[in-house]
């Protein structure tokens, strides 16, 4: 790996020092913000994910606040999921769309109260169509980037480390909700919800100030739980299922070719700005669309789009790919044409080391 | 410094696999695009700019096409500069600012014709606050992310470069004036403009396929001028004064805090969304600006904003900064608030390693 030229650019977050304290061996850029990618290496960062429990740095996460009278008519404009029947306290995984279908984002949205939402963003400047719209709209709306960074523990003793900083009340937290806790004086959202599936928490870190307190009075309380500074690791989210705007799909793609259609209600959605645009995919179906692909042989990292092949003919391409431990394959991420999409389709991946053979999954590994 | 995690997020350019034949030590990342930042080592890559002649990838400098009869409109809403008298062939620097004058870019643009815009823009999503408002407004205009890819030539031998593979035309391009020209059958549009004070050109690679091709050319061509590889570098960058977005100012900041008050022509410009928020300080003139700054003694990388102290009063913040070989101090881009921003003015800039005695210069270097 090349190395990374600091700058201001880079945003350093308000953990960067607890992040760099515990040996962060690479990072990437995600938002114009460091997020860290390896501690001790990403192999063994994605057993410890799966036995004990890790502190993630996803300030990057950044939060883009919408507030006032039309905030929820201009979120239902963002998604084609229908939000009309949210309420505040859920978080809700949300496609945002352009004019024509194409995905913008993935976030997640927290609806903090009738007239207030959160979206937790996913690598974009979101922030610019959102403003655009609220303009162009005229709409009676305050849009802004607020000093809340997301704070992630994940891994099956997450429930026990969080219970140990903010009370065992966060144990009744249900998947994809939040609530109100107190840290040192300061009233924080901790959501149930993370870029794993190994369970866990974000705690949404309300002013940089209380940055390093909150990681701190993490790994304190969790010595005795082998708590470890970890971050979204490549191969578990794989495993998972777990997709990267920018990666497996790109404003290029609808939400349906990105498999997420199901959280598309288009019909109902109504004022999204891609409704029109989508309805027509969401009756007939996308395509080509998100697979899992197991791919055999030894693979290098995948810094591009990989083409996959049935004999000459390219039916799709593999975005996202990591040799996995535990499933004693190289798991996958691809997009893949109608016709070469049905589970254990042989195909072949195109990297940059040779052809490697490949077989669509039916369903992801984790 | 770390490793930087490759992903096609992170995304590979045309002339990504020149620039690692030519042996690229660090990047950077820009508008979700690797960007070279040191091939031998900034200060040898440094001295062989301001002697030679050196091609950069600067293919993040992602373009934004606006092509229909409400283009110019557009384009004119997102600037406060004047752009009623400009010609097609034209390049000018402009501002980007939303609503409240708050800068999201500072972009070349390119008037290709009457109803055909090109922006090379900074590192943000420009095009969905663009998109944003063109679909707010119901604007009759395209707004896409073509398949062009800038490529610098810049150093004073760029003329006999960009001649030997162009022809001898290009040597009667003016500043910020562009042609076309054309390569193995396919017309660029070719600018003399550039991200150095060294002189050069900006090649716009119409065509991912042609650009192993375009740099292969120029690396041949040069070789009886000692072309090498390069990149925008940090000193030469500090001492031209030439500002860097998301370093040197943000959303937060107006372009006439980023000392681009000559840029803007507020009261003319209009239909500019931010032409209101920008009357009063256009008039009255902006409580804090960009400065040039000396520092004294060893500084670290400018990894974030360095207090900048009058006594114990902080008084703006260092957010560039660099040794210069040539000038034998460090030269920095700082922002300072109007009691301490005159030339001559002693203040003391809070490193990481500590403070150090920093002085506001009249002008920068280069």
């Amino acid at each position: 790996m090349v190395a990374l030229s600091p700058s201001r650019r880079l945003r350093r977050t308000p953990f960067s020092q607890g992040v760099e304290a515990a040996g962060v061996k690479a990072y990437t850029v995600y938002n114009h913000m460091l997020l860290p990618t390896v501690f001790r290496s990403v192999q063994e960062d994605y057993h410890h994910l799966k036995s004990a429990v890790q502190v993630w740095d996803v300030s990057c996460e950044r939060q883009i606040e919408l507030r006032g009278p039309d905030a929820s008519r201009l979120m239902q404009m963002l998604t084609p999921r229908d939000l009309s029947a949210m309420l505040p306290g859920q978080c809700y995984y949300v496609p945002i769309v352009d004019e024509t279908g194409g995905m913008l984002n993935d976030p997640v949205a927290l609806k903090v109260a009738e007239d207030r939402w959160w979206i937790s963003i996913a690598d974009s400047d979101l922030l610019f169509w959102v403003k655009g719209l609220a303009y162009g709209y005229r709409l009676d709306v305050l849009v802004d980037e607020p000093d809340i960074s997301p704070l992630g523990v994940q891994g099956p003793r997450a429930d026990d480390l969080v219970a140990a900083v903010f009370g065992d009340a966060i144990r009744n937290i249900k998947f994809f909700r939040f609530g109100w806790f107190n840290f040192e004086g300061t009233s924080m959202a901790v959501a149930r919800s993370g870029y794993s599936k190994q369970g866990g928490f974000e705690i949404y870190c309300d002013g940089s100030h209380n940055g390093m307190p909150l990681w701190n009075a993490l790994m304190e309380a969790g010595k005795a739980l082998d708590v470890h500074a970890g971050c979204p690791n490549l191969i578990e989210r794989i495993e998972g299922g777990l997709l990267s705007f920018g990666n497996d799909m790109t404003r290029e793609n609808t939400p349906h070719e990105a498999g997420l259609g199901r959280f598309c209600s288009t019909r109902t959605a109504i004022g999204c700005v891609g409704r029109d645009a989508l309805l027509r995919v969401a009756k007939e179906g996308p395509t080509q669309q998100i697979r899992p692909i197991a791919i055999e042989g030894v693979i290098p990292a995948c810094e591009g789009p990989w083409p996959l092949l049935a004999g000459d003919k390219r039916v799709g391409q593999v975005t996202s790919a990591a040799a996995s431990p535990d499933y004693k394959t190289n798991v996958a991420i691809g997009m893949v044409r109608m016709t070469h999409w049905d589970a254990g389709t042989p195909l072949h991946v195109q990297t940059p080391d040779g052809l490697r053979d490949a077989v669509v999954q039916e369903n992801f590994w984790n």
